[in-house]
């Protein structure tokens, strides 16, 4: 069928608004967060209900046309990136919060609702939604479904993974699928967490069930500065071994410290080699508590701790923390944000050998991160002008995500794989992985039509890459062997 | 091949006394904790090693053999039961405890460790792992992982899936596959929290690496009693909405009650129509502070409240609730226990109905439960010896279970489905749903010999039984429409 009868066949089950076509008119499509890889959609569908969603699926099914699921578009890793040849599924206009239960402390809402929108719905009731990616305000939480979103607080409340209590998939094969329920229980094999970090590849999310929790009663935060990245590194193992589940624990390291306090005057010392920002929160008891065996660890591995006295100076240290990214732009003109998870006792470890890399690559790298859950997000600072940076910085940035992999951690932290990340993929997982992978998507889209070329690469591409597969630490890289 | 030529290879590849055959060797094998189910297994196999098992599940693969994978033969819904035609895989002499890692609060453990052996191997650290099942002395770690284990302390610290952080599988195709790390992220579509919960479906587990986590500082125990049982099932909501997490949270109804006071003289009140059994744990602050709000929300729901005064009393009030069961023998021949899940807030209305089912039947029903996260355990109490009273108890458990998914449970909490449930899938799952859970089973064992016919009706089963689907409330089966 040509192009245009496909086309008219979604004219007659969608709004005339619902349709977007033309290149010009495509355009703010191209790109989700990754804005370095663009591509325009050959069409976009903006459905208003499960049934038009239904509708689109059917048609591209019978037409061979692949789909690419989109939410906000916050995505870092390219996960939305349209196809030329693709319809792209927009789903931000099924924004409905459609039941809040409050015995269950549950709120299922569309997938186009965005994050902080449900916790502003239920504040009323003392409940908010845990997770909170730092484009909360923006992102939508059918995308942190698709790419089990974190954020600042997930050490202590999880991913979205940990979130979500149910989902409703419509597949390209045009079953729909209801996962989970409000028990914490669930029979048969547990398909809700497969589709939660899919990245669109299994099927439409038309509904999302989230927990809610209670609002907490008391929160602090802790400044603690050091002099040694090695004490800072080592104070991040032993609070988590004492016990204490702070709800957020970020750590900055000199650069970051730096640029972030000439943006944003947060009070931090600008001549520690590394801060870490601890938040407690819970009733007044516990975070008393807390906040006094905390001090004591801290003390321990000789940090300097103020404690915020009052809401305006707990403010004004995260406002530090929040500031990081735009002051990078004071001292480069551009950055690339890396994503990669690590133990947390390798945190000094692999903080050296990114200095190291750095300067191998004549490149300054930033730290800023969720040390508590070892997810760190170098800041790699270049200048797009200059000839080659842009290339040495994407260089650098795979050289850190290998080292995340070889002592024992991963490619992807909360931003996911998408597009950016399917070369470290193929570092992580063995040849005989990546074929489960590909098997278990095609048990729901056999066509290979949702969302293709995303998230795990043909075992073809990491041949040509030279095929990297390790475990236990043990990769026969050689660029990594230097290490 | 003939039996005896596979026999001879199986031979060569494990010690003399690791291969069990013979109608009387194999009898100890012939059941698990569903004692009313057996079948006695071709041949027992107990490998030492890894190596073992891959050598087992390649002589079964070539010669079409069906594998059905073991523990410590503690599950009550008969996940573990031998085929006549097929090998049982006992894992229970791979038993060794590989790694702690203080850092990562991580143990990383062979599948036949029983599960308490782990947290006795890391108190002197002061750490333990949370999941305990009651079978928790017996039940080997690996037997959790297959059906998911959960226990009294779930409601706080989560089932089998939320604290496993990686596995090593054996597919029967003879991959290896290392999902899973000491990290919280992961890449690629989340097979980990497939292979919990997936009854030997899948792969054999021969490495288990589990969340270690701090010993409580303090404990405290209240005992409640209520005049209703509705103001119990409201108190249990109220207790969760109000932002109290107990560390467990049980209920026991009156027939409960009095066979435990019988039984253990446990000092609960025998007069009263439900108590609850709430224990705190955390530092001494948190837990002084959260025993004071539960006090107000039990005190508003009418309940006379108890705080165990020592350690002696802490114990007491337990062994009531743990003599529960056995307690059970004194007043009936044999019971059976069900296992399914319901929203909190539909509590009292079900118990009603169990009650009414009870008498319908003419039977006895006691019920002693995880009250705080829904999961049932109605006994159902009969005597074998009157005919037909064995076929109205399974009639009754059936529209027990069926009850359950109407109100928007599940029809399994903790011991899985085994062959004990797959009559109630039926009537949880649609056809195509179970059709997704046989092509996700396929994706990793398309020959279909790994546990054949546990967990997942076939469809002709379903549609033999009627084939029910039922989704969000809506039961289209006249047997329990009538509720």
């Amino acid at each position: 069928m040509s192009n245009d009868a496909v086309l008219e066949q979604l004219r007659r089950c969608l709004p005339a608004s619902s349709l977007i076509t033309g290149e010009h008119a495509v355009r703010p499509f191209e790109t989700d967060g990754l804005t370095a890889i663009r591509e325009r959609p050959w069409a976009v569908a903006l459905p208003d209900d499960v049934e038009q969603v239904r509708a689109v699926l059917r048609i591209c099914r019978q037409n061979d046309v692949p789909v690419v699921t989109r939410g906000a578009g916050t995505g870092l890793s390219g996960g939305a990136r349209p196809l030329r040849n693709g319809l792209l599924l927009a789903m931000t206009k099924m924004n409905r919060i459609k039941e809040v239960d409050l015995d269950a402390c549950t709120a299922t809402v569309e997938p186009g609702v965005t994050n902080l929108s449900i916790s502003q719905a239920v504040r009323q009731h003392n409940l908010y939604y845990a997770p909170d990616p730092s484009s909360q305000i923006a992102c939508s939480i059918g995308g942190n479904v698709a790419e089990n979103s974190g954020g600042v607080h997930c050490l202590k409340y999880g991913l979205t993974v940990h979130n979500v209590l149910g989902l409703r998939i419509e597949t390209f094969e045009g079953d729909e699928l209801v996962l989970g329920s409000k028990c914490l229980e669930q029979a048969g094999l547990d398909w809700l967490a497969v589709m939660i970090g899919s990245e669109g590849m299994l099927g439409v999310v038309t509904e999302v069930t989230v927990k809610l929790l209670p609002l907490p009663e008391a929160k602090r935060v802790l400044l603690a500065s050091f002099r040694a990245v090695q004490d800072a590194g080592d104070a991040v193992g032993a609070i988590i071994a004492a016990g204490i589940v702070p709800a957020g624990l970020e750590m900055m390291d000199s650069p970051a410290i730096r640029a972030a306090e000439d943006f944003a005057a947060a009070g931090y010392p600008r001549d520690a080699a590394a801060i870490l920002l601890c938040e407690l929160d819970g009733t007044e008891e516990e975070v008393e508590a807390d906040a006094r065996r905390m001090q004591a660890v801290l003390a321990a591995h000789r940090a300097d701790v103020r404690v915020a006295s009052d809401e305006a100076e707990r403010e004004r240290l995260w406002k530090g923390r929040k500031s990081a990214f735009p002051a990078m732009g004071r001292i480069a003109p551009d950055y690339y944000c890396m994503d990669g998870t690590i133990p947390r006792r390798a945190l000094a470890e692999v903080l050296g050998a990114i200095a190291a890399f750095a300067s191998e690559y004549q490149l300054r790298v930033a730290n800023v991160f969720h040390a508590g859950d070892g997810n760190l997000h170098p800041l790699i600072l270049y200048d797009a002008n200059q000839p080659g940076e842009l290339h040495r910085a994407e260089e650098l940035g795979r050289r850190i995500l290998g080292l995340c992999v070889q002592v024992g951690g991963t490619v992807t932290g909360e931003h996911g794989v998408g597009v950016e990340k399917l070369d470290p993929m193929c570092e992580q997982f063995t040849a005989a992985e990546l074929a489960q992978f590909h098997r278990l998507k095609a048990a729901l889209d056999p066509a290979g039509l949702m969302n293709p070329g995303k998230a795990i690469p043909t075992l073809a591409h990491c041949a040509e890459l030279g095929g990297m597969h390790v475990h236990g630490g043990r990769l026969p890289h050689p660029e990594l062997e230097r290490l």
